[in-house]
């Protein structure tokens, strides 16, 4: 079996093959930041069907520490967890977290945020990291450009950015090479398309990165503040242009209308943290909408969040005793919320791979 | 089988019957105070192989409240337990928790911690609160002193805590009857033996709870500051006097030690929150003694927590991934010691009954 099976072209479906496992997309992959989906197990994880998780390599990386994760050899065993595992770059956080931050040709370095101490990131080092991670995919590090970005500097980021993708491309293969990795524990990695709401640049973008040639290709620098109709735009118009033999992962998309959209642009892979950071707000998400389960008219509520889910939640909780462990701030309450959020992404997948 | 059957009385070994279950003394009780055990469901609870659970009624009573516990036919529903359930009185807690009390013959008034609203418990208001909530086990309403308590205080206190002792047993009949509840579905009720550290107090008490006849005698009054050698005293004598044929109710002890101490003398059950509240601050129980896990000794450490531990925690988690949890305040961390700390407290019991 090829890296990425394509099983169906419309609607698109496909298997994506990691060393830790087969992911049948499209596919959702649950947010474990630092080693955690918050409030759940591993074990949970899986009886939810998560196939692939993602987790970030510039949280890790600050905490536990790479020294850690060598401990463990990896973060599959640090957090028991023995599927698929993406990490992206850290360029994402480094430009939305970290202040005073500076971009070279070299790379980009700023202050941690724990300790205050000068870190620098470069393409090598951000590929370095997630052989120490273990991850099943990898992601290039880029410049995620702000929204809104003149052309200008979209152009200038860009050039940075498919730099960098060449680079991480040639450390990648050496390192393959000097760890004697067989193609079945070869990681994945994955390029990502910038570019701004520029159309041209996106498309030179993808023209660029397929040359250098990926195991999968990204959709970065949306669902940064963009109205949603530019998202659509710049989503359509680079599935359009990406191989149709790749799989394509939209970052950090998002709401399940914008997921259902893309998938029917062709995109495969998706993450975000609408699902686990909405369920500990109390936001449930149902066929009917989204439920606000702290609202009082659900006090007296005998019946499940959503009364045809058949999750773990909704097989034996009530939207009454939801709301009361909300009311008193007790944290089963936030995991129940999770476990229900997540089977409704999960389940919404499973949908469109049918 | 009657109520309580003593299997053996050196080592002292019993069953107790419910209406939702048969429990094996000696018994440790998990403490869900407002219908939740922090953090865990009821599936893992049972997992963990607890065979009956505390909740209080004074939080109960404030939240959800009683409409909401009617609407789910009371707790169990409400929370999903199916086992056994004791219900404290609500005593302790107006005597710890609340200021501006006032205790007159007819029972207890103070303002409610939510809402500053006036309320008055009795021991019969106490009694029909517990038949809302559906208590396998009620206790009866009582005054619990602080410590120390002088002879006098402590004369006076008795009196009223065992004219209401009367007062709710003859309620509780009356509400049974009312009820016609068959022998298999009526609750149990439970005396609580008071007097301070005054033993001919304790002694009075106990003759007159007997004589006015009870299910079970729990010993209230200890695990209130009072040094360890005046429970240890006051534990020995109370049970030396207690119906053999009863089961005896220690009521929030203790630490591991205080419990096999206490078993040793002739206790039955148990409820603290010690392996609850103590796992929430990073401390676990184990073979060993305390690890405090948030210790960077543990940083590296790749063993289980316990090595001879069979928990969930100890058989899926490094003592390194449970300190990084603590580190950046993962609620799971939360729950992996929850369980890890409930199952050493449950499995110390079964050792005991073996």
């Amino acid at each position: 079996m090829p890296t990425f099976k394509l099983l169906s072209q419309k609607p698109r479906r496909g298997l994506l093959k990691t060393p830790h496992g087969i992911v049948p997309t499209p596919a959702f992959m649950p947010i474990a930041t630092r080693g955690a989906v918050k409030t759940l197990t591993t074990q949970e994880m899986k009886t939810l069907g998560a196939d692939i998780i993602l987790s970030n390599t510039y949280h890790l990386f600050q905490r536990p520490g790479l020294e850690i994760l060598k401990k463990h050899n990896g973060l599959h065993a640090f957090m028991n967890w023995s599927g698929p595992i993406l990490t992206d770059s850290g360029g994402f956080q480094v430009f939305s977290l970290t202040r005073l931050r500076k971009i070279t040709p070299e790379g980009v370095t700023f202050n941690s945020e724990i300790d205050g101490k000068k870190i620098t990131l470069t393409p090598e080092s951000v590929i370095d990291t997630q052989f120490v991670i273990g991850s099943d995919i990898m992601m290039v590090l880029d410049e995620c450009p702000p929204w809104p970005c003149d052309y200008e500097y979209a152009k200038k980021s860009l050039a940075t950015t498919l730099d960098w993708a060449q680079r991480s491309k040639n450390h990648f293969e050496k390192r393959v090479k000097q760890k004697k990795l067989t193609p079945t524990k070869r990681p994945l990695l994955f390029g990502i398309v910038q570019g701004g709401t520029h159309e041209d640049l996106r498309k030179e973008s993808i023209t660029r990165l397929v040359k250098i040639g990926f195991d999968g290709y990204a959709i970065g620098g949306v669902a940064v503040g963009e109205p949603k109709n530019e998202m659509k735009r710049i989503t359509k118009m680079c599935t359009a242009l990406l191989p149709k033999d790749k799989p394509r992962y939209l970052m950090g998309v998002g709401k399940p209308e914008d997921i259902k959209m893309a998938v029917s642009f062709g995109v495969d892979m998706f993450d975000c943290v609408i699902p686990t950071r909405e369920a500990r707000h109390g936001q449930l998400y149902t066929t009917k909408g989204v439920m606000k389960i702290k609202n009082e008219r659900y006090a007296l509520d005998t019946r499940p969040p959503d009364t045809s889910c058949t999750c773990f939640t909704c097989k034996n909780y009530s939207r009454s005793y939801l709301r009361h462990l909300f009311s008193i701030n007790e944290l089963l309450g936030l995991r129940l919320a999770t476990i229900h959020n997540l089977h409704f992404y999960l389940n919404l997948m499973k949908g469109f791979r049918k």
